[in-house]
């Protein structure tokens, strides 16, 4: 989702370096340093408006999250939230999904999501999609062996595609959901804005989720 | 599907012993010897009343295909349709998807279709269902290194549970579709009887295909 630029944005985040990282490099293996406390670290690659990743936190105290977003105004909204929420273990990143290497040391994150991702549609556009085998490159490469990626779109094209390219690059199916908000094996699902959105008009919700092969 | 009885069945599969083969042992690879060329094997494990798997030799006669199912009424549908039809490249056996490994030799299978197989969806019936570990063994044992497995369903349930397993039994996902009939992807679908009807009263059809890894 593309939001409209907004003149806040900017002047907020510059504000806010102690809620919000932006391009960050040096700093693999001091995340822990931004929270409360040491505790497993879960991050989302393209948090949107945030609704997921700010609800995930409050819900686990116990855990950290990182929310990266590589679109400045959907950042600036989470942080809009953060700067009056003011949760121990949230902390933001302005950064792109490809340089995850760059923003991370080697198993620094326990678990990632990806939340109805851009489907980028056209075959030539297919390197663009967060369940590139690139991406997924990425991932293994910041998690633990076993660590764990749950993926959620509304995109069929996208779902079949993922299945494909999780499965190609070796990753272990621990659940696959063809419809979600129907699915009596999952109990505690968390909504962003766009799923509850699109699930309440009806529409389908697909869910794998996944653990990363032993190196 | 379970069928009700019927007295011609059993007379039939007696007097036609050169389209149909009884729970055979000791056939391992002598298969070729049933049909009028020598050329690439495919099985279709539970053929029910077999429109898929006489369709498919009518529209590969360079292929030989083995239609396998438990029932006996099912199976002599399949056997009067032969009769009538006398493919030179299709045959028939009454046999039990569980005991492939009695039936065929390693490699002597070229590829394999699981079509609407029963899901037995309490968790307590796992092993019946056919995408279940010990009967994805049996096909690798009797397909070559990279043999092909195609199945399709119309269960939601099974459908996420045979993603599942067959992705943990380390088989390479080649396409995944989760509304075959309006998949533009698929030129050649060929339907079962209960595919036809279930589809043109709007209901969706899901479709893997997938190759063994290298034993």
């Amino acid at each position: 989702m593309r939001l409209r630029n907004k003149p806040w944005a900017a002047p907020l985040i510059a504000a806010h370096p102690e809620y919000i990282s932006v391009r960050p490099e040096g700093m693999p293996g001091h995340w822990q340093e931004h929270f409360a406390q040491d505790q497993p670290l879960f991050l989302e690659v393209g948090s949107g408006k945030g609704q997921f990743i700010t609800e995930m936190a409050k819900q686990h105290p116990d855990q950290n999250f990182i929310a990266l977003e590589i679109q400045e105004v959907a950042i600036a909204y989470i942080l809009r939230k953060q700067v009056a929420l003011k949760l121990p273990n949230l902390h933001l990143i302005l950064g792109d999904g490809a340089d995850l290497t760059t923003y991370f040391a080697p198993g620094e994150v326990s678990g990632l999501f990806l939340n109805f991702s851009d489907p980028w549609p056209k075959s030539r556009h297919e390197k663009r999609r967060l369940t590139y085998q690139s991406f997924l490159a990425q991932y293994q490469a910041i998690l633990p062996q076993g660590g764990r990626l749950q993926f959620k779109t509304d995109n069929q094209g996208l779902f079949e595609y993922s299945l494909v390219s999780m499965n190609n690059f070796g990753l272990h199916f621990d659940l696959v959901a063809l419809d979600l908000h129907h699915d009596s094996r999952v109990a505690d699902n968390v909504e962003t804005e766009y799923e509850h959105k699109f699930a309440s008009r009806g529409g389908r919700i697909y869910e794998l989720v996944a653990t990363f092969p032993k190196g």
